[in-house]
């Protein structure tokens, strides 16, 4: 399945999240530092492309802008779990060989998607999580954070809302919690470089309130990343409970594999219709191996952009 | 993708793990009691069948059996980990309504199947790993049991060995013992209830030797365990790090819906031809909406077998 096609051009697409992301909310000073953020992440992810970088390494460093920024639902900004505390996870994945690293239940790495790329490169292993992955962390020298970093003022009212909501409807064996706004979020990145190679990375805090040991569709490698060459590199946002059950990201690399479907039509299909059909809300951007770029989402908004070779970055945060 | 076929059958597969399982090395002894233990999980998955239990309920019951052997890598008879603990991964699915449960990273759970079950019907979540996971366990009277339970000689040594291995052949910073012999294994149950209705379940100690935190296939949807029964249930083990990147169960079923294949070609293809190309070894258990059953392997053998509604248990374990 390792096609690889010689045509000297390159294309990166991101996502920043998809949810209940309301016009009538948003005020026009976060609208452009949204909007910035997601320029600044297209702009160093166009560098490494254009430079004739890797598609792995335009993935990585567009996902580490959005990481490193307390906008977004991963890295610095990631939100917090049910007990105040913060678990992360990512995935990266290499279309040329799919190879791939994945990382869960991470609690104070800086950067996930990095670790993920080490995981991929030096580890037997391909998914880690929770204390043996920091262990492999530590041993690989990457960059840990500590609790104030990852505190940030918005995303501790998120948890205090959804604890107080929480606590108003909840009878003493069930909870019954399932809205979803504002609650989830990630941030992600495929990319198709010079030398023909795809590539798809994703990293996420997960969801507001989750219970520790929750792991989403982020780290799970065919629902919310895949990359193969022979079709396209895929990453998706939105409640990872239903993206995980529908494999969105594989799902489009199979529709494309066996029905001859195009990206648009193949992400089309499995967001629009059947990811809605089985009730789940969420959006994905997708790459082929020709730079063709699909950015579907059923939600109110998807945070996105994409940078081709001689345009501007293109930026979008509602349905428009 | 609900379709429900009322055909008064039903049928049952497990599998017990597929490898490096020679003729050779295995006495008499040891072969009838692999035997014994195979028709005991398809007698107790068959009563709940015939007696018009669920699909669920069958695979579920039919993997505890294997779980509660000490023969099987799952349950009291799951692998060591490098730091000689235990990490026990599982998953189940329905395939009625494509609700799933998954569990990883779980030190002291009787039967993880349970678990996963459970996370399935009375958690918000879908998939809970490691120390969150027991809380879960714990709040809802799941059994837990002690290191003495899960100590077996034979996996005892198998990880003496696989150190003695390692530290003879690993540099500063590397490992290269990228064997499998033996140290891999799964149990799984594939059912088709009376009501036409598809289940799948898979339940797994993991790999000898890996590394804390390390997560494989079994709880990863789409890749070790998947039951949609618009196409088939699957049940996969092997070499998890292959079939989590070819997404073995989802890619079964995606050439089922998408090229309109029998299982048994569907099968075949995604085990025999392109597992085997990416050089990933293993197995899977797959039966449709008819009964109709495959059971595909690469490998040395796989502890396998089935029974239908008018017939004696069929077991095998090595090609034959």
């Amino acid at each position: 399945m390792n096609t690889s096609n010689k045509i000297d051009s390159f294309a990166l697409a991101i996502q920043g999240g998809a949810g209940t992301i309301l016009k009538s909310k948003m005020t026009p000073e976060k609208e452009q530092a949204y909007r910035n953020a997601l320029v600044e992440s297209l702009s160093v992810g166009y560098d490494v492309l254009a430079s004739g970088g890797t598609a792995l390494d335009a993935a990585q460093k567009a996902v580490n802008v959005m990481e490193d920024s307390p906008l977004f639902n991963a890295g610095k900004g990631a939100v917090f779990t049910h007990d105040g505390h913060h678990e992360q996870d990512a995935c990266i994945m290499d279309g040329a060989t799919r190879n791939v690293g994945a990382v869960a239940m991470l609690h104070r790495i800086k950067n996930p998607i990095d670790l993920a790329r080490l995981v991929m490169e030096k580890s037997s292993h391909i998914f880690l999580a929770g204390e043996g992955a920091e262990e492999f962390a530590r041993a690989h020298g990457i960059d840990f954070a500590d609790d104030e970093y990852f505190h940030t003022e918005f995303r501790w009212k998120q948890l205090q809302e959804a604890l107080a909501k929480e606590r108003a409807i909840v009878s003493e064996h069930t909870r019954l919690d399932h809205s979803v706004e504002d609650k989830t979020g990630t941030v992600g990145a495929v990319a198709l470089d010079r030398h023909g190679n795809l590539a798809a990375a994703t990293s996420t805090g997960g969801m507001t309130n989750k219970r520790a040991g929750r792991i989403g569709d982020t780290p799970m490698i065919g629902a919310g990343t895949y990359a193969d060459n022979a079709t396209c590199a895929v990453s998706a946002t939105g409640v990872g409970e239903f993206i995980m059950r529908a494999l969105v990201a594989y799902d489009i690399v199979a529709l494309m594999m066996y029905k001859n479907m195009t990206l648009a039509d193949a992400a089309d299909e499995v967001v629009m219709k059947k990811l809605t059909a089985l009730g789940g809300s969420g959006g994905a951007i997708a790459i082929d191996r020709f730079g063709t770029i699909a950015m579907p989402f059923n939600s109110e908004g998807m945070y996105r952009g994409y940078r081709l070779p001689d345009g501007e970055p293109f930026v979008r945060i509602f349905k428009d």
